[in-house]
């Protein structure tokens, strides 16, 4: 994936112009080859001690209603190092699927973050799993502090990313990361989300980038997820706040969610 | 809890009367009394097979931010029949940490919904402990199709109470619940929300409650709660949709979030 970044497709079903010169495929006969294509593929979610519980069942739900009801990846895996059960930063202890040397080649991988991911950077057979899988990954996605990890597997080098605003001065320190304090952070095939809740957006854009809006739109009905907006407190407008969230207008505009 | 039912306590912090006709205490001192003994308490999330994933762990995450970093309930138990994994609706295997028989009396029960629901109405283990524990609970909350266990545990004859729009007619055909169309519903103590990710709404709604806006604020800053709000594709506005996001504006004021 890395040695041959490839080109962004739109994310505006049905404007984009066909590469081949040809006339452009109708949205519906793009989305159905791209439906059954999906059907064949394996969607793989790291899981690891003292990683974030929301980070990863977010995602986890959205690309599992996707791919059991919508054609999404036909095949979602839990991976971790064993297959001993892992207890989470909150205390929920989750059994993983398959190890990293059972795995096969995934074409996407989503890893999430949390108190754990200190201690797994350093963790070598981890970080070469990471890092090994993505050279032939469609693409990698990260939620939270899960922008850690794919930074020491070598893919945010020089690319826009993001982490969890409590860590975004960390991601900064680093040096070849151009920090982004956006919700969702798409650069090439890498996605990288902001803290915990972020991860249910991340997948979302996501599935619409693949799967186009629609799809999307039915998995976003299916899991009811039309949060209030309610703010609580003021904490949304203090320094800490990350940009995307300060720039955040009290009074939302239809604009600002396209 | 249902012999006898509570006054509501009033959400806005600060303006409600103090029931012994002395002066009100402060909101910071109310807080203050409400956070110590909150870390006391006892919050029970039944696991059974079948759960929906996202139904469960968005409150988790919410509840447990609020226990362990904000003198929110100390004690947090995944409570099922036996101690052997369960599998949830989306494949997700997790390790419950107490049986029914080994819980001790909860001061709040969240029971989540999924497919797995239709079979656990008829488990009449399940439905005792939860009745049993009912009783005594100060509060009992439910996402999604969880609602249809409360009912069958004699929690919601009578009461307003709400579930996934894909169940709000069947929730309707039981004849004796006030069904509303609205993503979190209180009746009393017992809360209850639309489908699966609203049960993030309703964690931070009953915090809300509990420990104050401040804190319910800080739950909202730890997990990045602030979700971009975009609507993909069109089904909120197709003719299944619930009430609350067909009346929800696609211009956003601020008053629709207060």
């Amino acid at each position: 994936m890395l040695l041959e970044p490839k080109a962004e497709p739109s994310r505006a079903a049905g404007t984009e112009t066909n590469p081949t010169g040809g006339p452009a495929p109708s949205t519906k006969e793009r989305n159905k080859t791209m439906n059954a294509n999906e059907v064949e593929k394996k969607f793989g979610f790291l899981v690891f001690p003292g990683l974030e519980e929301l980070d990863l069942v977010g995602p986890w739900e959205m690309i599992s209603l996707w791919g059991k009801s919508l054609q999404g990846p036909g095949t979602r895996l839990l991976v971790a190092q064993t297959r001993d059960p892992v207890v989470c930063a909150k205390g929920m202890s989750i059994n993983p699927q398959i190890t990293f040397n059972e795995c096969p080649q995934l074409d996407y991988l989503l890893v999430p973050g949390g108190e754990g991911t200190r201690e797994q950077v350093n963790n070598e057979a981890l970080i070469r799993f990471v890092a090994g899988q993505a050279k032939a990954c469609q693409a990698v996605l990260s939620v939270c502090t899960g922008s850690f990890i794919l930074h020491r597997a070598g893919l945010l080098s020089g690319r826009r990313a993001t982490t969890h605003w409590s860590a975004l001065s960390r991601l900064t320190e680093l040096g070849d990361v151009k920090v982004c304090q956006e919700r969702v952070v798409r650069d090439g095939q890498v996605w990288t989300a902001a803290g915990i809740s972020a991860g249910i957006d991340l997948a979302l854009e996501f599935i619409g980038s693949v799967a186009g809006e629609a799809v999307a739109g039915k998995v976003q009905f299916g899991a009811e997820y039309y949060p209030s907006g309610r703010f609580f407190g003021t904490l949304h407008q203090s320094p800490q706040a990350p940009a995307y969230l300060k720039m955040k207008p009290d009074k939302q505009t239809k604009e600002d969610h396209l």
